[in-house]
């Protein structure tokens, strides 16, 4: 049931497009230097290829002297490799399905096996509360942190007037979820349309799907490769 | 009325996609051997080509030392053709308009002739009530049987927190149901959206179409089966 | 704005697509004779091409000998025609916009100029009161009389429980009607859909809108034309 | 998050697409006479190409002796250029999104950071009020002008019964609010779907995004330019 279109969509929102299907490793934190992550240059992430890709530290800071533009908002992956060693890819996206959720009182919550993970929590980051009126963007260590420290230990954070971002041990798994918060979404809100009460998965029955997920990732992880890998 | 892109995601889905579009028999369940049936090895569908196909008897048990990664839930159909003689073809799917209508009170009724066969009822599989707390998988005989009971002799049942599965005498049923339960989640999501009330095909009317159905369904299958039979 | 996809699935839902595409006169009803009509054989409407075409009187009997299977429902055409001399195409269609307001009491209004002709009404018709238990399609000459007469001298009927059908002086006509029938249906489905109080076009402003029309409606044909038109 | 799907329908919807597409100077009011601006002759705006453009005066007139058929609809243009001379581009569009909150009571506001433009208003033109009952389209100089100064100094205005209007400094800016109004629109559809309360940006937050916008605004045009530019 996966749409190539939405999935496209969905991979041409994530910043680290590039890395993600071109990398062996599986990972966005460098493989080797753990307190070092890849992001692309600033350009539409449909356009990034592996060349286009730059090195920081968790500072964002680039390294290696590349004088090439960076993303405003490195500062989102910077301070959550910061703070989630276990974490080694991080998605940043604005899918449709979701931001509404980011506007709402109204929480997201797993109501199919696919989107399991989100019984940790989707909270919603609201960046008045630290920093009052910005541009809403994540441009600096002190925001990013501020953003980690919402994400917890968790698997998704919503943020507010903006978009969302997951986080995985891997690329598969931060993407993964990155996608089926967006299916989530979508359910849900269909879900709530049809006006009748709605059931969502006990947090047992989360946990439990989560434990097989690991073992079956492999298989959509397999599709979206062969379908969206940049050729270059 | 048929969208090429929304047909292709529902075939997708299809865990037999392979076998619905490359068998002559337009069964599933072996035409010779009706105590045994067609699975694909674990794959994403839309890789499926003949070649991963593997036999299962209706323990789902690989025969012929076929020792290849099944499918975690080759249980729902083993138990379906256990349990339904007339059945020749089960398609198991996540399609995006259904599991709302899973994870709601508001129950799937016919809202025209097209999905006629949802008259006989599309009741909800809450494994819950037999199996406390799983991962929400049809991961054995016995949850594959209480699947199967929950269908009864209808053609259609909704899984809470995961999908549905329709049946049919032969691939064709299986897919025609399958694509027109999805559609017709889609138009009564659209027509409780409206708020007004809404009015749904009597008994007898969903009766009479489903006869006429029965002569008519070569048409729509033809389309699809030139339009997405793997070339493979 | 108007998208490729909903157009091509439009025209798809259109069992006269060979018919509109291919005949130079711009007509379904034959260019020469007046009380006989054209219609493709029974085939998914995407595979109709020149050659398909079969030629009916206007009770709907296949002419020159014709035995290929024509359409259950050919009746629909062959008495509008009947009844509206001013009618040269006939459009049928299940899309899934407008399905739900065949199932709603909700009034189906033109929001915009360009459904300005729903001014004269959609009126549902209600197969049941004149037939009782139905399979729901129109099998004969009564039948499609009776829906010919819900129609009435208007653009648009809707068929509770299955479709909608529009007609015009010419396939152009037919066809912007039947494509803005469904856009209409999504855009007050919207509507609807955010709580507020909705305006609609008021009676004048939709006849005067109506006249203009007549005089622009080549440009979206010319596009559809070039997009649509079958090659063979 | 872009999809180009959806890019391709708001930009087909654009009738200076040609313009839009092919003008180096990323203006459409004439770069070195500011009171002469393009537009397509009346075509299908997918189907327009850099030959088709004419000359016109801000009254609307064509130049140079042009008698080919231009748009009807012409006086937005001229008449937002008379009166806004900060602004070189105005696109108008009947998006799906967007039409319905030209029907409704409901007021469209800035959901997220990209569509912040949305801070100074987006107020519905009823072109009734002073023009009572017309066929909807902006057919005269006075017409336009009333248009004009309902826009005021903003970036957007809605026209009930209609579309929409977006301006800007230049082409990508005229573009990106034209595409961000019609995906704040669908956001804020979803969110007043769920039914809780919903938070919109402040206009402080908007404005200091709008500030962030004007220097990133090249990456989504690069896209664009890069995947709708006509080729001819």
């Amino acid at each position: 049931m996966i749409s190539g279109e939405t999935m496209l969509e969905q991979l041409s929102g994530v910043e680290n497009r590039g890395v993600i299907m071109a990398v062996p490793s599986k990972r966005v934190r460098h493989p080797e230097h753990p307190d070092r992550y890849f992001l692309s240059r600033s350009l539409a992430p449909e356009q990034v290829t592996r060349g286009d890709l730059m090195l920081f530290d968790l500072k964002s800071v680039p390294q290696n002297g590349d004088n090439r533009t960076p993303y405003l908002e490195r500062f989102i992956h910077g301070e959550i490799y910061a703070c989630r060693p276990d974490v080694a890819s991080v998605v940043h996206s604005h899918a449709t399905a979701v931001v509404p959720f980011a506007a709402s009182k109204v929480e997201l919550k797993p109501i199919y096996h696919m989107s399991s993970f989100l019984h940790t929590g989707a909270p919603v980051f609201e960046i008045r509360e630290k920093f009052g009126m910005t541009d809403m963007l994540i441009r600096n260590s002190a925001q990013g942190a501020a953003l980690a420290a919402a994400i917890g230990m968790g698997a998704v954070v919503l943020m507010r007037g903006h978009g969302y971002c997951t986080v995985g041990a891997d690329i598969p798994e931060a993407v993964f979820r990155a996608y089926y918060t967006q299916v989530n979404a979508e359910l849900q809100q269909r879900a709530v349309g049809l006006g009748g009460e709605v059931s969502f998965l006990a947090e047992e029955e989360s946990a439990l799907y989560d434990e097989t997920n690991r073992k079956v990732i492999g298989r959509p992880w397999g599709l979206w490769k062969a379908k969206f890998a940049p050729k270059g």
